[in-house]
């Protein structure tokens, strides 16, 4: 098995290696393909050519999203594209994106947010690479990614 | 004929164990295939893989739309890429969204209006998967899921 | 000649009936095909199998969009599957839509405007079915459906 | 060489009696193609059409928006779908939209506005379909249509 | 290898020549292709006309965005083909688009932010067209283009 881990120039944290090294506490044998863009609008090609020219059975592509309105209207862009691609090359691509909106002006805040939601989707991407129910536990419980856990409504 | 059920881990209800459950007190013989995965944007390509992999006959594709206006665009973004997937595959996916804006802060209505929605899209699904007439009955007279129906306009 | 009419159970109005009127009133030969779907986000995807499936030359999609702003969305997300459903049967699919907001709380307006919508483009349809330049003297000339024609700007 | 125009019954001017006409007052021999849909968001598949169908080397894509801002999200449609059609075909279609929003309630204006528009996207038409440069000494020079040109900044 | 340059007439400074300067001072070799449209929703056909007529190995794609918001929903639209243009060759196109916006009635400031975008993803364009981990080292330590950079957070 083989994951792809893309990821850019423009995050201010280093997304594609807090997810490297998730992978390799997790799982010593699956391996890894890196690929490093200059900005979020580049991942989903990235992603699609991890895929199709370097075989990989699964995608997370790492996003960091700027707290303009244009920002925003990139991340749409960039998040079409990857449900674009994963249409194109039937497999999954995880769409990781920190949202500076989040926590505007709390960079240390972004910085926590942006790890918990990276290691928690880097380990649904190992669980998910293994079989469409391997998360079936998981299912409606009101999980989060950056936050805690929101609970499924009693 | 099968029927496949894509449902997420963010939800916070178990819409796929609904779905489940509802097929089952109606139809007793139409297979079942489960596919879950993190967030709703994971579903487009989920259910284009139930579709071409597994090879079901309809999906329902069950989402849970958090409040903010980020979570909007999320669910438009995979809608989208829901709407593709029919496309690419010329099968019927039933978009079945639940979205907190419908009553925030009220998780008891939205569970409810939640439940009503899921359980009535599901038999919607089991008559469309007979054919594109099988519906022909209520055409045009206002039918609701998850509120009661508005009616024809007389 | 064969046409296709797509409608929904949403519609408070039974505009494919009207539609199949309209087409008889003025056409007797024509082949008509219909397809009933729950809500106007199925169709695109039967629209396609109504060209794809029943040899259909071209199709009526008919659409009743409530009031509130996720309506609107779903409205578009609706015409962009339906301009690719075109674009990948190279037919057309003449989307038909009845906006709520267009007459905010008047059903009465609503369905008047929407039988109105209906009817003219039934007749477009069953005129550009017949070819490209069938519609050519009323170019630029302000026609609209739902209305009273704007006109041309003199 | 074959030119298409692509137009509608929405339209308040005759956008394509201008383009024909500029056409035929800037080159004798390219052959040209009518085709007249009911609105815009027609556009897309009959521009495809054009250029599988009957063969077209370029098409000139004809749109008058009202001044609604359900006008302006089916405008959006209609371009999306126009460079859908431009990437399945690689051929260029000129999408020359005249706003009713550029100049509200000032029909004199509005139809200026769109007969400029409509005259110097014809004459980029006929250059661009002679070549990727053939426009080479006009580039980075604040080139308008429908208003006066912004120039280059120096 | 070959590079594809696509510019536009609408633009108010000199993209696509800044950039060819920029290629030729950093790399003699590399062969450039030159492609000039009209206007920026034109470039999405012109880049994949460059990498599937032309034989480019990688294009940048260079915008000049008006201020109004009509200009924006264009930019939404270019971006969106673009996106598409890469997944349909598996190439990348840089996506460098200068927004008025960014520098409302400044001419000078929006030439100068400009000029240091093109410059720069020119470089990135060099980088990334020699393999997915050419621009390895300058992953999450947040890099602009048109601004100094962010950089990482600490």
């Amino acid at each position: 098995m083989k994951i792809g881990i893309a990821d850019t120039m423009f995050a201010r944290v280093n997304m594609g290696g807090i997810t490297a090294e998730t992978i390799r506490q997790n799982d010593k044998e699956i391996e890894i393909e890196r690929y490093v863009v200059p900005g979020f609008k580049d991942l989903p090609v990235a992603c699609k050519k991890l895929i199709e020219e370097y075989n990989c059975d699964i995608v997370v592509a790492l996003a960091w999203v700027g707290k303009e309105d244009i920002d925003e209207v990139c991340a749409h862009e960039a998040n079409q594209g990857l449900i674009n691609a994963e249409l194109m090359t039937n497999k999954h691509i995880l769409k990781i994106f920190l949202h500076e909106k989040e926590a505007v002006d709390d960079e240390q805040k972004q910085k926590e947010i942006c790890i918990d939601r990276v290691r928690k989707h880097t380990l649904n991407a190992l669980a998910l690479v293994k079989g469409k129910t391997a998360l079936l536990e998981n299912a409606g419980i009101g999980k989060r990614q950056g936050y805690d856990d929101a609970g499924g409504i009693q």
